[in-house]
């Protein structure tokens, strides 16, 4: 059922957003805009902002540029982050920036993002000046808050943070992945349903739940998944040196001996590494997997898929159980989407 | 006085734009925001944006949040442009990625844009919904027009175009930089003084030839300036083959075999040069010499600055000489803003 809603919304959304992907371009910009939405994905997010409209008695048609407008946000996002990790693969083929050069990608990623603008200033139009200016607040803290997170995990690798337990990392998770993947999009929903005037909060702690899981079950992928599952490099958060929960909790589980060796390997760039880099890479990976690390983190997303079922089923039961098949079908959507969530294979 | 009027309207913007910068920042986001407005700079935009306002009746409190805004965007645009060109210097000191790297460099780039956005959204409170939706949607233009004007650039150098007439530097001059540096703060200077309703356009034509004035003269001082003078590399253009004016004249007026080799050179990236890439750079700047370009580039420039003081002394004709001391002043800015531009040192 979940997947069937997702193909659905997704499609809808795709289209929609390659709609109004200008077809006069300059080289290598609107036509490379296009490039990550065509890939196989999900669309998780759009989904999610046509659903909670759904579900809460709205009417997806006006739903639809807000999902798009997530979906161009989050693949600015992707763009971005593949210049900054200097990732190779994304969703299977080359990231645009292995593909094109950092010089051509940057503005791609530029480019959707001021499509994305362009989205919200055409909610004016189809939904009114006060509710497109709520969703211009929306998207602003969105924004700010997903740079904040990211900016603090940047933060994390620079200075080699090695003391951080796993509070910190579920405060960087809410602001770096939640807020954008799952908070923006059940508050734009919730406001394209109820009105500029409604309490958009309300799933917020859903979306909090559900995005940690998510989070969590992503890094698990990243160490634990083949790259044919996982569409993107194997094990590149170790070479990355980013901050999961697993990595927090193996600093805290470890020897002394075994912390030395961790924090030096952590303090080095990639490009600082030796030769005997894939060979830290795999003893760490060994050392994950005896101390539980892969394991608890595993534990951890079940928790929290579990108090995001209950955090849902308390908010949707406020909610009156009209507006027929859709809306029933919506509502069984969010209650079975976190447990989609942990078991999805990418 | 063009440099005291400049000086005026850049302190006050500098001040309200530093005010604006959160202080609970991540490490390594807004602190760095912080960091190019407040290196030594003309602060032409926001002056410019300003003065319009002043000198067309306008309250100057009103524009400086646009002022800022301008500056902010401005500010966006050379951390990404310095990741881009792979840039040492700006203003002087290294660049933020130099000195952050790209990362870093990225995020504050998006951060610098943010920063942009709750600007625009501040327009609200303080000039009503109607005039600070105007603004969102000049921003939204200006945006596009600098994206797919540098596209054009970036396309120019990847598909090493080799054909190029005068008209399409000066097409592209009008995108990339015309519309941003000038056109923009006058449009938005020109709503403020007059409200949502305004024509806004009457300023294009000035902003247009004094914008290709700007270019040229940069594409000039890149190449015959110092580095002191300059503040950023020397003959950096023609190490990354940008299609300058001079470029596009050489290469109309010199030999076959001369072209020949300026094709090949330009044909390789920085770095597929081999180590007498020096030696081709100087032996370029002999022939741009050799051929009169920079002269002729010089003079385009002139033609142009007498165009645009033309067109300034048509559009301000029409306006009554009211507003006492302020407006008379920024009047006599905006006219020798053109022979100001052509003459800086940097």
């Amino acid at each position: 059922m979940v997947e069937r809603v997702l193909d659905r919304y997704r499609e809808r959304t795709v289209e929609a957003l390659l709609r109004h992907i200008p077809e006069q371009s300059p080289p290598y910009l609107y036509e490379l805009a296009a490039d990550y939405p065509g890939r196989p994905c999900k669309g998780l997010r759009a989904a999610l902002c046509l659903a909670t409209c759904v579900a809460f008695g709205g009417d997806p048609a006006r739903a639809l540029n807000p999902a798009v407008t997530v979906e161009l946000f989050h693949n600015a996002f992707l763009i971005h982050d593949d210049i900054q990790d200097g990732s190779e693969l994304r969703r299977g083929e080359p990231t645009l920036p292995a593909a094109y050069g950092v010089e051509v990608a940057l503005n791609v990623g530029n480019a959707t993002n001021l499509l994305g603008l362009q989205r919200l200033m055409a909610n004016r139009r189809e939904l009114g000046g006060e509710l497109a200016w709520r969703l211009f607040e929306e998207t602003e803290l969105m924004c700010r808050q997903s740079l904040e997170g990211q900016a603090l995990e940047i933060a994390w690798i620079r200075d080699n943070a090695c003391g951080l337990v796993p509070g910190d990392y579920y405060r960087m998770c809410l602001k770096k992945t939640s807020w954008y993947t799952f908070l923006y999009p059940c508050r734009t929903g919730l406001l394209v349903a109820e009105g500029a005037a409604t309490e958009a909060n309300r799933l917020d702690r859903f979306g909090w739940y559900l995005g940690a899981a998510f989070q969590i079950q992503d890094d698990v992928l990243n160490l634990a998944g083949t790259e044919a599952d996982y569409g993107k490099e194997i094990a590149g958060d170790l070479w990355e040196g980013k901050r999961t929960l697993m990595l927090i909790h193996l600093l805290e589980r470890c020897t002394t001996a075994e912390r030395v060796r961790i924090v030096r390997y952590l303090s080095r760039t990639r490009a600082q590494r030796g030769p005997d880099a894939a060979e830290d890479v795999q003893w760490l990976l060994d050392r994950l997997a005896a101390y539980d690390c892969v394991e608890s983190a595993r534990q951890a997303a079940a928790g929290l898929v579990e108090a995001a079922e209950r955090e849902i089923d308390r908010v949707l039961g406020a909610v009156d159980d009209e507006g027929g098949q859709e809306a029933d079908e919506a509502r069984e959507f969010l209650f079975a989407l976190p447990g989609f969530v942990v078991e999805r294979g990418r």
